[in-house]
């Protein structure tokens, strides 16, 4: 390039740099980086993240510390001694001058994966892009490679695309847009990376406890959890808590035919179905006794913000293929606001070609429990323990003896994961009100703000531990399948989300 | 050898021919030959013989065919033109001056196999001997190779191993004994081994209306299903028929995140459970309107026959780890007489380290329903679908389409296998009282005399289409897991099989 040029360039940077709003700037940016961003991205959803797989959790956690250290963040692991913890990935940039400090939150472990349920095409570790989702007709871009325009329509698959490896991708490249394109940060920042989400946030707590002074902040934001089903942006002031219930029955100690047993050797699965459906009446109204009854009525201000919730009832249910929602009518807002019992899956010896004429062995059901303000996990679960007593089982925490299977007739093996309670934050402290007005100006379309997500992360330990206000702003795509098989993030809700995360960033 | 010693040795033979029974001369065979005979079972038991496999069904075939013209006895396959039948194979011997026809009876396809669900160091289709039941904590016998000695209280584990192509086994044995033993058989003999009995004996119809001729006889022995619990030798006089019912319940099109959507979105698999539990009561008594209606009571022969049968519940009870059977104290015997409805399997999502927060798409579930005399298999699982949508529910045959997912609130798809009636034979008949006596030959043990087996064998077939006697002679012991994960023959039963098939071959 000639001096001159280089003059005209120049003056075309500050030019354009004058003009525009840090949000152009930081989409300019973007725009400009594309290719790298997803590769980068493609490359960090190649690691697999099942949070049991201490050994690939290490692996993400070192992906994330490159992120940080190329983007000229200083990066640490904060670990806990407790054997088995996955690290968090944590790091901070002090601003001269910032008067707040804002976490930044996401969670880079996944869900497990049965990759044979995975549509054909796609592996939970191979990130590809669809057109579309796949339970539509979406097709595989095989013919994409590096360096390819992107169409932001297109979906990228894999496990963690959406929830919540999204949240890391969005954080670090709304900083670095940010810096690359000069616009000064207004707060302290620090990066709070988690890896132990998908299973309860085990050592959260304690991480939090060593790591206190680290993590003093005005404000933590959590990017997690899909933007409204209509697409709108969104703000969430809470969640629900979550725990679950893996119960086990039993049937004969080896798989009898049923023919030569049948009629006579107790069948487990026919047992598990009678206390599963003890448990809700025929509108879904869960049975079991008080169930309900800690419940803390929602505020005026929350309700004031349901009430402006959009309604999607009608395209979800076309969407889903649903006829008739569960519910009794009750708005699908307020349904969220209610603690659930849910199936998440079951089995009991085998079905479809692999069937066979048995009466088997056990049969297994987990579930999970969503509670609200009010509900509490060692007291919700006891409801559930009570009522299965009540329907004559006798609990054991391990495979039963022989002794055991002689006394009683109906044994119940329940193991529980690390659940914890609901958290909500209120929705009219100033710093609320400033997370609101800067994800405004992302966009024109009014954002959603809601007092509670339907999902649940471990808020209550930002909450009892660290004194923290929390806020929720999720970037990703409702139909993303999280937790389930066919994740995908869409394309166009990253390239948003880094121009949400980087608005927070803003704030004065 | 010297030419005394040949005459002396021709001498010994002829004596101990003369001093011994039939049975004892079958005996003597057996136990020179053992070695042999286990190679060329074993042998039998590697190629792979699931039903649907109709590539290895038809090795089986050619492996019988072979073992069968080892034997002198012509074989020949009998199909039929209907695409994807597995064959019969079937072969025939004339013995001069004899008065009856007996057709021997075995099956060699094997029910569906989930090799994750065998146990440690066993697969279905590479016997191995076990030195008892692996969930007694049987070992498995590492070091043996071919010429070792057979311990006859050893299992050979192996899909079909005990169902059922220890029939094949013993009756070939049986025969090749008579004949080296220098016995002739008293009966013409006629060998049909059937390949599809495991999915419900699809054309065996066909099969035996194009070979009607070729299956002429005065009795069919079935050398099927297991000796009884006490270890007695056992000879039955009926089967219960069978049929399986496959439900699928649907849910949202795609897996929901389970607190995104909990409370709205309806749960297939507490649908599938509701559904499944009105289907009994707390004591195990069908709730499905006419279930017991066609049943035809017992004949007084028929229950002196039961009053007979050893009562084994408690040692039953004990070894299974069941402390209360259903059937609200019926005896078990009485139990086996009643028709059944019995969950094979059921599965919903995933359970165990790879469930996830979802909300499941579907609910799978397998139902088989034993029929008893009176029963018929339309009329049964016609109310069984009378319940379903007495529950609402409206039944589809195929994958919901988008306009009924939008229509129906519970749909239910159900597809059903082929299935069949029950059979019984009237215990009085000559021939039966026959084939007793025979049976009793081989044991000082009374032998146990059953009305009907609680296990299914397309047997109405035979009799309806050919006009047939029908008797089930059981070889194998009743703790062999058929139909499931480690199938298991005791060694002793194969031994003592070839005896009992070889004492009905002398049947005037």
């Amino acid at each position: 390039m000639s001096k001159k040029s280089v003059l005209f360039f120049v003056l075309i940077t500050a030019f354009s740099a004058r003009a525009q709003s840090p949000q152009q700037r930081v989409q300019q940016y973007r725009k400009a980086h594309e290719i790298a961003l997803m590769d980068e991205y493609r490359q960090f959803l190649s690691i697999p993240n099942v949070s049991a797989d201490s050994t690939n959790i290490r692996k993400n956690a070192a992906f994330i510390v490159q992120m940080m250290q190329q983007r000229g963040i200083a990066a640490t692991l904060l670990d806990v001694p407790a054997p088995g913890t996955n690290p968090a990935v944590f790091g901070e940039v002090k601003v001269p001058g910032a008067k707040k400090t804002i976490v930044f939150y996401a969670h880079y472990d996944g869900q497990p994966v049965n990759p044979k349920q995975w549509a054909e095409g796609l592996q939970p570790f191979v990130p590809v892009f669809i057109i579309a989702p796949v339970e539509q007709g979406g097709k595989i871009v095989t013919t994409y490679k590096s360096g390819d325009p992107i169409d932001p329509t297109w979906r990228l698959s894999g496990r963690g695309s959406a929830d919540d490896k999204a949240g890391v991708m969005t954080i670090l490249n709304a900083y670095d847009a940010l810096v690359k394109s000069k616009i000064t940060p207004a707060a302290n920042l620090k990066f709070f990376f988690e890896g132990e989400e998908e299973v309860g946030s085990t050592h959260l707590g304690e991480i939090f406890e060593k790591h206190r002074d680290k993590l003093a902040s005005d404000l933590w934001v959590i990017a997690d959890g899909p933007r409204h089903v209509s697409g709108k942006r969104v703000v969430q002031f809470g969640v629900r808590g979550d725990v679950n219930m893996h119960l086990t029955v039993y049937g004969p100690k080896r798989p009898l035919h049923s023919g030569n047993y049948g009629n006579w050797a107790p069948n487990p699965a026919m047992r598990m179905v009678k206390l599963l459906a003890s448990m809700k009446d025929d509108n879904d109204k869960v049975l079991i006794n008080g169930f309900y009854d800690d419940v803390v009525p929602l505020t005026a201000s929350e309700k004031a913000a349901l009430a402006k919730v959009p309604n999607m009832e009608a395209s979800l249910k076309k969407e889903l293929g649903i006829a008739q929602p569960d519910g009794n009518g009750t708005p699908f807002v307020e349904l969220l606001m209610r603690p659930t019992l849910n199936i998440n899956g079951m089995q009991s010896a085998n079905v479809g070609a692999m069937a066979g004429n048995v009466i088997p062995t056990k049969a297994e059901a987990v579930l999970d429990l969503r509670l609200v303000r009010g509900n509490d996990v060692a007291r919700q679960t006891g409801r559930v323990m009570d009522h299965i007593r009540a329907q004559g089982y006798q609990i054991i925490d391990h495979e039963p003896t022989d002794a055991q299977r002689q006394q009683y007739p109906k044994l119940i093996k329940i193991t529980m994961g690390h659940g914890y309670n609901a958290q909500r934050t209120p929705m009219d402290l100033p710093i609320a009100q400033e997370v609101i007005a800067a994800v405004q100006t992302t966009s024109p379309d009014p954002i959603v703000v809601s007092p509670s997500s339907g999902g649940s992360l471990p808020l209550y330990l930002f909450e009892e531990v660290l004194k923290a206000n929390v806020v929720s702003v999720p970037v990703v795509n409702y139909d993303n399948n999280q937790h389930a098989e066919n994740e995908n993030v869409l394309v166009q809700y990253l390239w948003d989300g880094i121009e949400i995360m980087a608005a927070i960033m803003l704030i004065k």
